[in-house]
């Protein structure tokens, strides 16, 4: 139902993001993906070498290439509104970082903002990784609990957010505040 | 070849640590669990609910329940060593703590140490979430690396590890300290 005039690379990548929409990381397979696109399997072993790829190009997607938004707290704020607007997108997204297939369009401007505070280069670094693991380990927490409430297993009673937090954004906030009040005491120690 | 004298629950969760060993996460199924104690699936019930409920008994042993080791930093480096100590550690105990259904050691000496640094209940709760995010979304990231070198489909070129970093244990440290660095800054703000 969704035969694409063209069978390029964005025509498949576009294909994968409706079957991430539709079945999450799990149910994201070749199969489903040439199927949606009424084509062999083989086919799409034309533009892209393995699965590994092609989720690196769907996770290209996901992060987006826009300019990104200045300012510590803003960059970190845009990755997870990114990673939330997707099914599982922590989980491809830091999948395909740790394969070493997806630059982080977010991460250079962690660095140039965590220099401003006046660390060194390495320190930036740190901090800009720090940052983002921090971000991909947070949201990763939220998309399992969502994820968890759709299929009925979460148990409402006990949970990882701190008492009195209502919002699970309030409760990112204080945490991203910590990490950045951190950038800035390194930077203050030198 | 495994089979138990008797099919406690501790002899089903020492199963599944086995099958774990051997196949990660994505083989850990209640099939394989039931063949290595040559027992029916639906004998399994008996004991566990539900796949999820057996998955939080198999994070609780990774966790563990010893002592916990005192300061924020000690203690995240241990939560991190156990989590590196099983396949697929991170994954699956994230996943257990977004579902409710894992008390977590190593958070209350978490909460504890944020504590000493003078920062309000409030404050240390936000302290030991950041940090057990940061381990936690850290180690995914290290435990996916793990797993593509071994499938071979890591680009060594390309890494979220800053240039110059030697050792990701290093770079772990380096993050570690700068959350640190923050609790400590929150407590001389108030």
């Amino acid at each position: 139902m969704n035969a694409p005039a063209r069978n390029d690379k964005e025509t498949v990548v576009a294909a994968a993001m409706r079957v991430l929409a539709e079945n999450g990381l799990p149910g994201l397979s070749m199969r489903r993906i040439a199927d949606e696109l009424d084509i062999q399997v083989s086919a799409l072993y034309w533009h892209f070498p393995n699965k590994q790829a092609l989720l690196a190009a769907v996770s290209a997607q996901i992060v987006g290439s826009d300019p990104q938004p200045e300012g510590m707290d803003a960059a970190a704020r845009a990755l997870r509104d990114r990673l939330l607007a997707h099914q599982d997108g922590a989980e491809i997204v830091s999948s395909s970082l740790a394969l070493g297939l997806l630059d982080l369009p977010v991460r250079a401007e962690l660095v140039r903002a965590a220099k401003k505070t006046g660390v060194d280069a390495a320190s930036a670094e740190v901090a800009a990784d720090t940052l983002v693991h921090y971000v991909i380990g947070y949201t990763f927490h939220e998309q399992q609990r969502l994820h968890a409430a759709i299929v009925g297993t979460a148990e409402a009673s006990v949970d990882l957010v701190p008492a009195g937090a209502q919002d699970r954004g309030d409760d990112f906030e204080a945490g991203l505040a910590m990490i950045i009040a951190g950038v800035q005491a390194s930077a203050s120690i030198r």
